[in-house]
């Protein structure tokens, strides 16, 4: 960034630059690292993520512990609530997300319109959960944040993060030319979102797993998406467009949060010989290794070890080709770029176990926002709570004004 | 903001949190004022606010003088395009944006499925834009922007800004049980804007002062919308997404910009000899007065002086009633809370010009989108373009991690 400004006409102004910021605003500008990085643009008590430790947290829980320990719904209510739930307490928790699953009527006779759209162009079911939760939060009368009460802020974290699910299902459902299923209220969280995809009840193994899966991906320190929802959280909007602000980041290729991707790079290679003479390939091409290291962890990802052992549960020649996959990669660039100690991220291991739990490859993204929503919807009641808006500065670094507008 | 931790059980992690900061991340924290004010996010070569000067400015030109001398499409060429278009390439500007106003197929008939939404609940055609932008965009395959080149960023900016007033305008007719109008290549922007909301051919006088406010209203500084289109379009996510983003942040009522606010004011005070008695009830019930005071400005609006003037032009009763209640209100004010200088803003006089040029109160709003649109669509190219993703970090000041999970 540079605060020097090209030639041209002097400026006519009362003031000028000064050489790290202006005054002509009413504040005085602050230079930080481009892209905010490493700037506190919010105190929190959600979580935090450590990554020289290895170890990122739920309020004051390991997010590891939590996510083999307690059920979806518990890791909810503490994320949204505060605290975890007593059984009594976790019941009816469950039943107050069960009872809020259902999509509106006006909405769901709008979701094939969408979904029409969805098969013609490059929206995916995502995109579409960007129309359809706007739609829904209209129709069910959620307003503007700093225009209800804690309770009822509360009530409408809850509604739109337990819609989600229904919402994607039907939306993932209809591109497929199939009818939305009903949401069953015999069903937890995990395994209704897995019967609205597949229209199979879940065995418990597979909806464990998933269920570890979602809890380990509520929540994961300030990422865009994150910080996108709190940003439109902080203007006072209704919870369900700070929602869609985070789903709008979260469809950006820079924001990470696709498994599929990893996947694919296991079908690529397809057989163990074909590993190393296919990493070489691509790294001489310049190309990534999807599913290999992230911007915070310099140790294992600790989402990656719990994923790794999911996957292990379910064994057979898939997973000793992805562990396979995962040495091999690791060796190759350990070898081409040595000393940058790149490690197995969460994308690798996620994929294969919603594979493993009868997933469409079309449903990892929606799974990954089924669990993200829930930890979007507890940062944007914090924001709304601090009721400040987020607005940074811009520096102007293009030619001095103003100058006359030419005629035409 | 706090950095002290409440009592707790130690902290089993090998760091403890520094005072003002941690590099348990691999970055240093860096504290900054809240709401990230004053924070330089981005360099722009787009445009500036001089609060102290009461003067802003697009590239190198004042955006008043832009407003009264060059047509919408030249303001917008410039904009996106970075310079004044010559009379050859401003006319292959306007139809090049004529050309881009349709709403394709599958698009228009998902329409009236979100005005019926609309219609139910709190949805307003804004609210009903983010919906139908996203289908738009997905229908039209406007891909990210990291995946597309520099020519196609532009033409999706151009087909998404052009596309945004037939958007609304079928979603505000919709909204009143009347079919949409086809755009009519026969308008410039503005006038087609006109007649797609009224169905009428607007005079030259109201296409003219309509014309200004748009021009003047495409940019203005850094405010949540814009940095919010800005973050989303850091992560690659498409030019659909990023508006639709900004498109949240501008519902929330901290942004600002909803004239018809300020209208509402005058309508409250209906008659010349009740000012003053209104004012001083408003601020004995400790109400903010809806069109006075902005957060940056320190001398007159530039864009109130503007819009006055417009407003003068059509004259009459309701001139003379607003200019009135300004009057009283300024005194009032200054009476009441001494020294702090409030002035008029942009909202009061813009509600005025676009209520003398037949736009319907619901459609104030939509019409600052009209604009803005095209400032955010700038916006998002130059972010695109910087290719650095927009993360900040946030500090976690809750009780100490990890504690025991207890069993439910």
């Amino acid at each position: 960034m540079s605060t020097s400004t090209p030639p041209g006409p002097s400026r006519p102004g009362p003031t000028q630059p000064a050489p790290t910021g202006t005054d002509r605003m009413t504040e005085r500008l602050i230079e930080v690292p481009p892209g905010l990085a490493g700037v506190v643009a919010a105190d929190t008590r959600i979580g935090e993520v450590r990554g020289l430790e290895g170890f990122y947290h739920y309020r004051q829980y390991s997010a590891v512990e939590l996510a083999t320990r307690r059920s979806f719904e518990d890791v909810w209510h503490l994320l949204v609530l505060g605290e975890l739930p007593d059984a009594a307490a976790g019941r009816a928790f469950a039943a107050r997300v069960r009872a809020a699953r259902a999509i509106p009527p006006r909405t769901a006779a709008a979701l094939p319109a969408i979904a029409a759209c969805a098969s013609t162009g490059r929206t995916d079911p995502l995109a579409g959960l960007r129309a359809a939760l706007t739609l829904a939060a209209g129709e069910l009368g959620i307003g503007p944040l700093y225009d209800v009460d804690d309770g009822q802020r509360r009530e409408h974290a809850i509604r739109v993060a337990a819609l989600v699910p229904t919402l994607l299902a039907a939306l993932l459902r209809l591109g497929r030319g199939e009818p939305p299923l009903e949401p069953r209220d015999d069903l937890d969280h995990t395994a209704n979102w897995l019967y609205l995809v597949t229209g199979l009840v879940p065995d418990e193994r597979a909806r464990a797993a998933v269920q570890s899966y979602l809890i380990s991906t509520i929540d994961h320190g300030f990422n865009a998406s994150t910080f996108t929802a709190r940003v439109v959280a902080s203007t006072g909007a209704d919870l369900a467009a700070a929602v869609v602000g985070g789903l709008a980041s979260l469809s950006g290729p820079l924001h990470g949060g696709a498994p599929s991707r990893a996947l694919d790079t296991v079908d690529a290679i397809g057989t163990v010989d074909r590993i190393e003479p296919w990493v070489r390939e691509q790294l001489a091409a310049g190309r990534r290794m999807m599913g290999f290291g992230h911007p915070v962890y310099r140790t294992d990802d600790p989402r990656s070890t719990l994923l790794r052992d999911l996957a292990a549960g379910f064994g057979g020649p898939r997973y000793a080709l992805a562990t396979a996959v995962e040495e091999g990669v690791l060796r190759v660039l350990e070898e081409v770029k040595p000393g940058r100690g790149l490690r197995t991220n969460v994308e690798f291991y996620a994929g294969l176990v919603m594979e493993f739990c009868g997933l469409p490859r079309e449903a990892f993204t929606p799974t990954f926002a089924v669990a993200r929503v829930v930890g979007w919807t507890a940062h944007v009641l914090e924001q709304a709570a601090a009721g400040k808006i987020i607005r940074p500065s811009s520096r102007y670094v293009g030619p001095p004004a103003p100058q006359p507008v030419p005629e035409r």
